[in-house]
């Protein structure tokens, strides 16, 4: 049961022929995964990936071909030996100068330490999210690295969060098995879109189910309320219109641009700054309430969200699967948000991103937060086709994912076809 | 006058070997050089890099290559061109994702942008350092990418602040090239060093002229006494003695271990704390008063920086010349530095970033803050032997460059020799 070899995979997919995912700071993405397989001893697979928009993703893939030496020889199933992983992926003393814990090497780390998720699901024969559920307080708290995070959160805290999260466990697990958790979408409102087009998938979007739906901002503010008057007055009054800069503005920018929008009433400003900016972050809050601030799809690592948490900078902690390094410093940010209160809405979309982070929302209303209020998870609709198990939304809510493992793993032809630079859809365009 | 070609070298130097460089957190570096040469189409040269580590070092080779695609056919002579550069190199919508502006790519960005800016000032026939000085302060404002910094300064008030600084900006300029810059020394203190070393080393930095030297700590508490100690009756009162975590400890920690080292007089505690920790590092400076805290040679850009100086995180602020992206950047940090008058005292050491890093300061003497008071830049005696105008100190004082160029150029034989991982030096041993 010993990692044996690790496939890389650059796939892209070339979503910038139809602007789809277009907003205020990424004009033209190709969405894409740098993708890996683990091959174990015994026939056993995990796979896993990071995401990004297109030009770099070759320097993710060398980024997990050299991280990879840490996986090879490993037995990782198990909590603890995905701990030991996880902490020698991010804590490789040289490799570390190249961040910490930030940027390619982290997004690499994420790829590895999510695969090493998956074949641990798969050989507990559950769907990762039921996987973890299945695990005791103890074992998710040593799964944490809790270097620099003592002055927000410690172990014996998160013990006491995890075993409060045992009480109703069943109950909830039931739940979400029986009724999934509430999505929102993004899909009517990237900013390549006409007007016609944003209304008519938001109307769409109210018909699904869905009970929140986002608009991008930030280019062109007449264009913004615009597009936004025409929305909101496609779905009425009662269903929630977040909007999202993309890290557009400075911080008084910010402000007073989402005061222009407050009239058509947002329910969260998402990224209205730097993702590295947890002061300005803080600044805009204070200023823009009640209108809330939600932020998180860029925030580096556990120590960003400790501080956009201590400051009081968010009122929605956005989770992504795979910019932190997967599973296990995720596991952190879900108990920080515990600890202050904060609901967690996932970021999603990209490539896979919705099949793999719906596992960490309902491991998260099941064991740690114990609620649903406010909570949504985001959902984009495209490319799920790829996926061996897709995400299920239905009625505005996502389906709880029943195959064991993470769901990351694509269709064997779709990696071949998108295959950067040499699988056909790219020699041929 | 047109960049035509890239050259991308991997250099690494067996540093491991013989514990140089050993701290708390990097116990065996192979320090190492991500290296470029930028060719003309009239024969002309720039030379840069960023600072590795060892493993990775390929990582950031491959992110060279990459974003060299936005420097070959750019005319990189004077500083708007320049500044066109280093936004392009920042801001390239879909590498953008991997950071942003953190991590391997924006390592990457630093060789890129200061190769440019060696070729300009090798142009203008000037040290870079003076080169700079011969920029109008719209020129240098002009050369600073004000996203994300306006809620603590504005490019207006950064105009005042340069024009401040035309004030005995003659004077300035001699008495720099008469009697350089301050230097402080790190060569004594590296933890894998013996204590007789260590005591060995401080009294020859003394009798060279030091007046401030810096030992690493955090590995062990009653090492770290005994050393500190043994370093401390060795140089007498007078010497500052600065300590250096290496971004060991949690808050708490960083607290108590610190005072456990207060009967030594420390100058300044370095990187208590992860990097990322703005308000961390806020907490650890207002409790330990008034012994200072110092930081930044992992700290990834302006808007960290803007941060630190906003929360009052910092007494002292370590500049890294090929951290951020390279010059540019360094522009914004050091007006950021002036606007909120905190001593900048750079990192240095590793390969090659004494000689970048002392043209900074000795620009920012001469046409931003106007003092050395409480001002030194780290030495230390290594590796300078490879390079073509390598670092000269004197009497514990950086001696100002002479030769055109911002002193990056390596000798040809120590690239053939270094190359990893198929020069002479790798494969014999």
């Amino acid at each position: 049961m010993t990692v044996t070899s690790v496939d890389v995979i650059d796939v892209r997919f070339p979503t910038s022929r139809s602007l789809d995912g277009s907003d205020a700071m990424n004009p033209d993405p190709d969405y894409s995964a740098a993708y890996v397989v683990l091959h174990t001893d015994d026939g056993g697979e995990g796979h896993g990936f990071t995401f990004t928009i297109g030009r770099g993703n070759d320097i993710c893939c060398a980024a997990i071909e050299t991280l990879s030496e840490h996986v090879i020889g490993t037995d990782v199933d198990g909590p603890a030996a995905l701990a030991d992983l996880y902490k020698r992926l991010t804590h490789d003393s040289q490799i570390r100068w190249l961040g910490p814990e930030k940027g390619v090497m982290h997004l690499a780390a994420a790829a590895l330490v999510n695969a090493a998720w998956d074949l641990a699901a798969r050989r507990a024969g559950l769907p990762l999210w039921k996987y973890l559920t299945t695990l005791t307080p103890e074992e998710i708290v040593a799964c944490v690295d809790w270097r620099y995070l003592s002055d927000a959160l410690t172990p014996e805290e998160a013990l006491a969060l995890l075993r409060e999260g045992e009480n109703g466990k069943a109950e909830r697990l039931a739940e979400i098995e029986q009724d999934g958790y509430p999505a929102y979408t993004t899909s009517p409102g990237w900013l390549g879109y006409s007007d016609e087009k944003v209304v008519r998938l938001a109307r769409e979007a109210v018909a699904d189910g869905y009970r929140q739906i986002k608009l991008k901002v930030g280019a062109d503010l007449e264009d913004d309320r615009r597009r936004f008057a025409a929305a909101r007055a496609a779905v009425g009054p009662d269903i929630r219109i977040a909007v999202d800069a993309n890290q557009r503005w400075d911080v008084d920018q910010a402000v007073e641009w989402t005061k222009a929008l407050a009239e058509f009433d947002p329910w969260w400003i998402e990224e209205p700054t730097s993702p590295d900016d947890v002061l300005g972050h803080a600044a805009i809050r204070a200023r823009l309430a009640p209108i809330k601030v939600a932020t998180g799809e860029h925030v580096q690592n556990r120590i960003m969200f400790k501080q956009l948490l201590q400051a009081g900078s968010i009122d929605f902690l956005q989770m992504d699967a795979a910019r932190v390094a997967g599973v296990n410093e995720n596991l952190a940010i879900l108990l920080l948000a515990k600890k202050f209160d904060i609901p967690v809405c996932p970021h999603a979309g990209g490539v896979g991103l919705c099949e793999l982070v719906c596992h960490l929302s309902m491991f998260d209303y099941v064991s740690v937060s114990a609620t649903m209020e406010d909570r949504v998870i985001e959902y984009v609709d495209h490319l799920h086709e790829h996926f061996l198990a897709p995400t299920v939304v239905k009625g505005g809510r996502y389906q709880a994912p029943t195959e064991p493992g993470f769901s990351a793993e694509m269709k064997r032809e779709s990696l071949l076809q998108y295959a950067f630079p040499n699988g056909p859809e790219w020699r041929s365009n």
